[in-house]
């Protein structure tokens, strides 16, 4: 659990395209992620209205049929650090070079390019682990006429229910095409956005709560590392606005006009996740805001009590220091009730004094 | 009444899609909000020139019915958690099953689909209630060849002006067809916008005058409310410009151009929104940075006052320390009028501080 | 004339338009204004390249005579709230309902409309009064083929010097069209709006040497108020410079050819206006940093003051307070230059301060 | 010399327009500039391939001549302020009264008007005067055929290096037509934007090196003033990249295609003017910041000497003050070595605080 | 190597275009860089499938045999000062003037222009010298149908790996034309642009750091330093996105289709990189936000310490004050046990401050 979350934060500590990918030809494919030494498992779900079968295989060519029968399949390969294979797949496939490279390019924004013969799509699954830990896994899919190629890092996904309802028969998935299949897993990533949203947001009313009641310096620090993490998931969602538009305005005959429709309602999702994290981005820069003039209302705070307790003694100092001079000659100090006459002005002097600073709404 | 309040309030603090809807089909009808258990209640005010009828039925097929007389129908349902009812409705009217799921997704953002054979939109109905609280209710509008559909969650809405107006026949209302019908719905919420203006505006300016007269840490977190309560409305209100300008551009029939002309009279109301709602929000902005100011400038007050009160009387009191010291031999001690000297250096000290401080204008 | 100032201010703070309007019927001729009960009082001035006539009149049938008459001629309608005649003299005019409504609307914001006969425009004429308050007027105007109709709530108004070029005889005014006057009213309005750039200008210059020379609490609220001033005119005089660029780019041969290439040379003279009053807003926020950095400026100074004086007497008072204990077997107290050595010390002490301070620069 | 520098302020300080304009008929030929009471001075150099000839004349019918000769001339017209003899020349080159007003305004900002016979142009040439002082001067460029007319306010300008080349024949500039000349002579008041943007630069820098090294209030202000220059000449740089921009898409055959590719190079140069003022207002506006940090950095040191001073020697003074108590039993007191006791405490305590402060790294 | 360093800052600190290029005619070409009095060094590898050869000759007329024979050629010029001889070669490859000009002109911005004949780009290679500072580099290419002219000021590139692959044969390189060559280029290029990112990305960490654990007074002077190289490699990197993207759209059959798909990638990674930058950007000025944050909480700690010292020791030194005054008749000084009294008191009210000040979180 602890390596996903170091995942996430590495992600941005290390770029590690600059590293890998200098001097290496363009289109050579390059696993950039953490998880080196992998095997490739893929596992394909092929169905159609009557049938549903599971199958388990690494042979390429058996993958291949896969793609050629008249059934939709959902050909899932877990694990890209195996370059060789992923290539030798790539290529059986008939993909770009290009493609290959960019679905073990972990690193790679999210984008979507158009071929002669399939749709190819990078975007990020940011979810909450066990540890209740954002994390975030780079996604490649390939639409072809029959079937849908899925490349991911990790075994977990986001796409459990749908496997229970291609399996359960509900909904529309099982009498629809791979564009439609394509569809339902965009949507199951972007359903899990808003969980992202959710997480975010209620960070922001703690360190709001936190703000108000009990700021200390560590929470401006707190504030800072939410205002970057905005900035990163943001970052990481935004092109996928653009992506799916690029589905619906395309002329390739792989995404039917149906499955446009239910494209524009995920079109949707985006622009209002988009809002909301633009909201969330602003109300992350008021919280600093709202923070400092906190620390300044303290300090004025401290500043009053510093100023009332030496504007009223330092004079009172003053006065018993008159009287604690060793002239020879100081009438005051003979008199009988010298002594109770300079206590009673101190007296009226410290009332006056707590007075004043009631007046000016300092006490 | 509290009820409303907190769904206002809620709505931005749980985003119930994300947990409502993870895992579902896409299509399905969820209802999204806080008022669950209701029967839907439908009502039908039907109308032309002549004629004006107010029924009250839920047999679905009956109101069909209205769709296709040759009157005018506003078919109005309201309370939305009963999906199946919803559903039905919606499969017997032959909507999209995307309209009928976002008809019922309370916290779906302002939008228009068009269709075949209606046009579909969403949006916020926002107006102030008893307690003088925003209160935000989602409303869908279903435009017809006949009939205008409305899908609102609760009975209270900003269309009794409206109902009065086909009642008592004044205005245009009664001689034209379902466009128009939707455009004065459009326009009795758009108008309502302006009361939240309104509200907002008023809210700025006693903010305004606590921030000059009376600022305490507490009216830093009011003005910080009012910059999230901008940003909200302004979310739910911004996207209303680009539904009417599509409703304008659309070459759907359903859409006469007549109408149009009022619709672009609405674009301009519209405008004017968003203009207000900018600058509310830089206005907002400045608020805090006056505040920021005036947290200072009562600092400087105060700092002022210590630094006048110490510089008078430590060296006053450094003086008396001097002659409270016990030497055996100081020569001033034995002085007949020692005493009053000291007391007379200390006066001119004394008033020639006081003139400084009144030359340096910090008294 | 503290008539017009409050109105100026109170068209801000009240938004009519959300009271007044809810519940009528869209097209409701309504007036927004503040001076109820005016009568309506219509002046023409008849004018072609020969003949020069002023009439005043306020039968609709007679002023409906000027718009088909051969020459050009100036309809000057001056009172808004008397809405039953506004409305009788648009409807004679035929002009569309949402015009007239427009016409005496006088929150509406800059705008034009085209329609078959005529085109509209509204905006707002802002000058300098008696007072050298700004005053901002709501003016409308409806171009037809040989008249140019006005709509003003005041008497008073920008026009006067092209009164008197057409009386005069003086430019090109007499010998053009109803495009061209409605040219020269624009070219008028639009004039005036370089005064309320100076006046701003001014504003800001007297506010940036009270900034330097002598900030108190009240100038940060001034520069607030100049602010707010400022996203006000803006809002007002932005929108024109669409709406001239629309003027030039219809097609209605109701503007001619040639009375563009004047229009062309408004557009300039907007754009200019729109560049100072971005730049005089950044001034304006500059000048608020400006403030706040004199601030801590004086504050630094006052600390300086403060830390100089505790730094120098509180150890002074802390040696002549050893010298003030009353132990009975202190030696040097015994000494027969005790005191002027202590006294010594001290001057030693209290000098080496000063020129440490004054090597610190804080002196 | 100093009196343009006064130019370059009082341009910005009154809007003369606003006063000198109002009331008068558009297309009124109107010296705004304040130079008065200069009669114009026209000169002209004639040349192509072979011959090259210099003429100075104010006879307008013989600088009609030039446009009409077959080689190509350059009429420099230096003194804009005889209103009347512009006219007349204007109205003798068949000008457009538009283009003669815009001529003289020497408040025009930057902009490009096409005409059937002519284009016209107006820019700001910027340039150092002898005291090292920004100089911005009124210049407009009228393209025909055979000829540029250009007008300017003074004799000074940026022109005698093209004046050169043309005498000596260097360049391509003899060989080409008007169109080029005019390229030439934008060339060459682009050129002198490096200049001020040199300029602006260097002030930066050494602005940054106040602000580390030894930052007073002035500093704030000397800040401000440079970006309120920057503002300035962004505004009068930023239009030209438009004008450049026009003239290379501009369908007129006055501007021949080969002439074309050299306004493209020119376009280039405008972006990089543009990029660079982004940067330096970027620049300065970090340079506020900076100052207000170092600001409060100071504080911070001042604050510390002042707690550092009361937090070792307010005890002390009290531990002083307890045995200068007047008590008739303090035991203390009578002890032999209470003095020193008391002495060697108190030096504990002393260090004991400085060794504190020096784990806080106060000091 | 110090001389790298100096020239990329020193490029910033002079804009030497202002100096040498005024009064210059247009296309005179004017080398603007550091490395006077050098020599061009030109080195051609010529290539196929089947033959690879590498030559070094600065005979103008062998290298122009390059251009026109059959396998694709990478011509390399290293050193940039020597005019005639640059333009000695851009004639002879029939280069127009300004193209000669900018390929020399070192300050030139990235920026593509498109040729009957060839296609010319200018960018900046930033790498990361042997002493890890950041090296900004002018490169220009000219695209040919047989050739890459590549226009380099130094020999040290970022083209070792290019080179590599080329003599082995690995990658696409030998198979493809010269758009393939110059795609690869531009590829090598971009490449290292992610290495000044994370070079940018590690400064930031690293003062996210300081700032958190250890600020001080030359930190802010740090953090303004990255914003300005933020802010300058931005600047750099930013147009190379349009360059791309119009090498894309390009219609030139010099750019076959096939290299636009691997364009198309770069425009990704050019995306991804702006992207960053702006992240980084955003990032920078947190950092100095932060950096407030921690001086205001370091001043309020300051603060605390002062206002806790003085608020328990001012009020005991007045009570020690008032019994060492020297009345003659003080009842409290004759108490047996009134010293042990006094000190009792002054220990409880040391106490009961300790607490308070606990309670207020202070201590």
């Amino acid at each position: 659990m602890s390596k996903k979350k170091s995942n996430y934060k590495t992600t941005h500590k290390k770029q590690p395209r600059a590293n890998k990918k200098i001097g290496k030809a363009p289109g050579t494919v390059t696993y950039l992620g953490f998880r080196e030494g992998q095997k490739s498992d893929v596992s394909i779900i092929e169905f159609d209205e009557n049938s549903y079968q599971v199958y388990q295989t690494d042979v390429v060519e058996k993958i291949l049929d896969f793609k050629n029968s008249p059934s939709t399949s959902w050909i899932n390969v877990v694990g890209l650090s195996d370059e060789a294979y992923i290539e030798n797949l790539g290529r059986t496939f008939e993909l770009n070079p290009l493609t290959i490279e960019d679905a073990v390019n972990t690193s790679q924004r999210p984008k979507i390019d158009e071929y002669e013969n399939y749709i190819f799509c990078v975007l990020k699954m940011i979810y909450l682990d066990a540890n209740n830990e954002l994390v975030s896994e780079h996604v490649a899919f390939v639409l072809m006429d029959k079937a849908v190629l899925v490349f991911q890092e990790l075994k977990e996904d986001v796409f459990n229910g749908l496997r229970d309802r291609i399996h359960t028969k509900s909904g529309r998935i099982r009498s629809r095409g791979a564009d439609y299949l394509l569809f339902t897993l965009l949507d199951a990533i972007i359903d899990n956005y808003f969980v992202v949203l959710e997480n975010i947001n209620s960070k922001i009313e703690q360190l709001e709560e936190e703000v108000y009641d009990n700021p200390t310096p560590y929470t401006a620090r707190k504030i800072q590392d939410l205002k970057k993490e905005v900035l990163r998931v943001r970052r990481r969602i935004f092109p996928v606005k653009e992506l799916i538009n690029r589905l619906i305005e395309s002329e390739n005959p792989l995404v039917t006009k149906d499955t446009k429709l239910f494209l524009k309602d995920l079109m949707d999702h985006c622009l209002e996740i988009n809002e909301s994290l633009q909201i969330y981005r602003e109300m992350s820069m008021s919280l600093l805001e709202m923070y400092m003039s906190n620390v300044s209302n303290k300090m004025n705070e401290v500043m009053k009590v510093l100023t009332i307790m030496a504007s009223i003694f330092i004079p009172l100092t003053f006065i018993v220091g008159i009287y604690g001079m060793n002239f020879s000659f100081m009438p005051e100090l003979e008199w009988k009730y010298g002594y109770f006459v300079v206590l009673g002005v101190m007296l009226t002097l410290f009332i006056t004094m707590l007075i004043l600073f009631k007046k000016k709404r300092w006490l």
